[in-house]
């Protein structure tokens, strides 16, 4: 069975904002087994909107709607949804008391109008979701078969509302088959060398098994993807056909990244179940690797703190890396990223030591490397190593290259053990 | 005249990916006058494809297509647009000179194969736009007064081809209209005490100037659109209505948020200018303010760095902070946020420094504070402040809504002399 997503705004046309809910939804209904057809981006317009509706109705069992639903004048969503059902839009108390509620308690600086009141006035044919974080509640129609579901455009609010209402109303209308989504990270070869390495393995895949290369800075991602009603049958053969494939892989496969698993959670588990520490100096990636750390909660397991010393004398004056290194080596070399792991681990008295130092770009910064090149080393408490990349003229890639470098450097050191 | 976007590939309908190529695109066409009328994302799949590229036929002038164009099997939109087009698959010596020259460069570790030289392999109706970066060539097609564009899905090749390819190919071949858009930042008042107090003013604007409301993290983005073929008339418009408004707004107005001035570029610029250095200490944001700055360019200007110190032992060891006020104060507090603050600019020798402390969640860390209490902490040579705030208890809003406020303290502060 097949949703279509419907997300409503000039915004994201003229790319004021980048679309991140219908990551989020695809994601979610996956999750149940519902496929998600096509995603449609469209503007503030009601018969465009009109449009999208009937169109999405052809194509999907089910049509989520995001956006549109504000108090203001830009916002037409809520009666375009009404006009597309024939429908008339009529006061619901409860809204109407979850809207007095949360202006009482969280927006008292600005007394409840009349047009925060009229984010109580829903469809009458539709049954209301509460939207416990925001005053637009999300909306369900049918329509036969169908069914549309419009949800605020907020990505905290949609999201709770698809968490907590959406997916259990439509595991329980729907009977939905079963989706894997299995992805194997690796790095060091090309997409079209690993294509060729495992052709007979490609070429032997049951035909509802189907595989995705997705390269991306320095990485290639690879995704098996199956759907059927028979759940044990999909998994036994995902795992079957993935076991026949990592011997042919073996030299480049860093893990597994599945939903809560990137590299750095899947570094975060270790760290923490070994009791093992982290430092952070970071340099050319200005605090970027360490956000990566810090953005899951349970950070404050393993990791103690990161410097970033952007300035070359802010490498001397925190870190203590001595200024004749510094002359001797220049400030992006191997022996200043030693340097700089060794320093930081005793700064924050950690178990291991990461540091980066390179340049980012676009113009060349101290020292002799040029553009792109970049020093990564680790320090433990027995030894510290460093390696030399290029990484490219492109400052963004550079800094997202490095952060994915170090990770990978870092999940090599504390798995080997 | 109006663009359809249409990006293919499963990984953003099951939401491994998030597409942010549309809003680039999206943004890059409305600098030359093109509307975007709808972003379609369809799967990698041939029926489904040609279906989009029908129908966006019908919708828009301008079909600019991404994704698919890699050497592996899951590729098929060079083979589809070949169908679509009944057209054929020639070699192009140009683009095979070009893989070629890449393989060797740049991918000595692997040899180039019969799949790296397919790339070069295009429809003969098409015209090749080189892709310096990739050796997926960018293809233009005419169809009367439509044009098709197909373009590499990773973001840096095709946005290397829209802004040197692209961009100027179109506006060679079509009479576009102007558009204008500008962004008003707001603080302090939701978007319906907002919209209620500036009705008169939005019930007066002509017509071919439209307003949004845009709701995020505390703040309101108020945006002015306006399009047609009398460039000035639109600016002045355009400006005249702004100064009409200013004052309306003044108490919550930030800042004009346009392309090139997020609120931390108009901070660095700012900073650069006036020769001021900063440094940052943060805690709850774990990294993120700093992040906004560096992934500039430009930030070695004015950034001496920052502290990460998410241990309560490492803002003693590393920054100094007294044990006895943590012990006093407690270490999420007022008086820690600002010994923070001035100990992070002793540190790294900067004219400002700006602090963060506070619990992000989801769960509690040292102190009486509850989950989502802030404060941040701004010292200059010759003063330090710092404001308390409560964020909710969504642990990345928190982390974000502190980096954005912040950011509106130290804007404020740099500004107001």
């Amino acid at each position: 069975m097949y949703a279509e997503i419907i997300t409503i705004g000039d915004e994201i046309l003229i790319g004021q904002i980048v679309d991140t809910n219908s990551a989020f939804i695809g994601k979610a209904l996956n999750s149940i087994g519902i496929s998600v057809y096509q995603i449609t981006s469209v503007q503030d317009d009601k018969t465009h909107i009109l449009k999208a509706f009937a169109s999405a109705e052809k194509n999907a069992d089910v049509i989520i709607i995001t956006g549109g639903l504000g108090p203001t004048k830009d916002d037409i969503t809520k009666h375009t949804i009404a006009e597309y059902f024939n429908d008339e839009l009529v006061q619901n108390d409860a809204v109407l008391k979850h809207v007095e509620h949360l202006f009482k308690t969280y927006i008292s600086t600005s007394p409840i109008s009349d047009l925060n009141r009229k984010q109580a006035l829903v469809p009458s044919k539709s049954q209301v979701l509460m939207n416990n974080f925001g005053t637009a509640p999300g909306m369900w129609f049918e329509k036969g078969d169908k069914t549309f579901i419009s949800l605020p455009g907020v990505p905290y609010e949609m999201k709770s509302l698809i968490e907590t209402k959406v997916l259990s109303k439509l595991a329980e209308k729907y009977k939905r088959p079963y989706i894997l989504h299995r992805t194997l990270l690796t790095y060091g070869l090309g997409e079209s060398s690993l294509s060729e390495r495992i052709e007979k393995w490609e070429d032997a895949l049951p035909d509802y098994i189907k595989l995705a290369y997705l390269p991306s800075l320095g990485r290639v991602r690879m995704r098996l993807s199956a759907k059927g009603f028979d759940e044990n049958l999909i998994k036994n053969e995902v795992e079957r056909q993935i076991q026949l494939l990592l011997p042919q892989v073996e030299d480049v496969f860093v893990g597994f990244e599945e939903e809560e698993h990137s590299l750095e959670q899947i570094i975060a588990n270790k760290l923490t179940d070994a009791g093992l520490t982290l430092a952070i100096a970071e340099s050319c990636t200005g605090g970027k690797l360490t956000e990566r750390f810090t953005a899951n909660p349970g950070a404050s397991n393993y990791f103690k703190g990161s410097t970033v010393t952007y300035a070359t004398q802010s490498k001397i004056d925190v870190l203590g890396v001595l200024n004749e290194d510094i002359k001797k080596h220049s400030v992006v070399s191997n022996r200043i990223a030693e340097s700089m792991a060794v320093k930081v681990s005793e700064l924050f008295n950690s178990d291991i030591g990461i540091a980066t130092t390179g340049h980012a770009g676009p113009t060349k910064g101290e020292g002799k490397e040029e553009v792109g090149t970049v020093f990564i080393a680790l320090a433990t408490k027995n030894k510290v190593f460093s390696e030399r990349f290029t990484m490219g003229n492109h400052r963004t890639r550079v800094i997202n290259k490095t952060v994915n470098k170090a990770l990978e450097l870092l999940q090599k050191e504390i798995f080997k053990n």
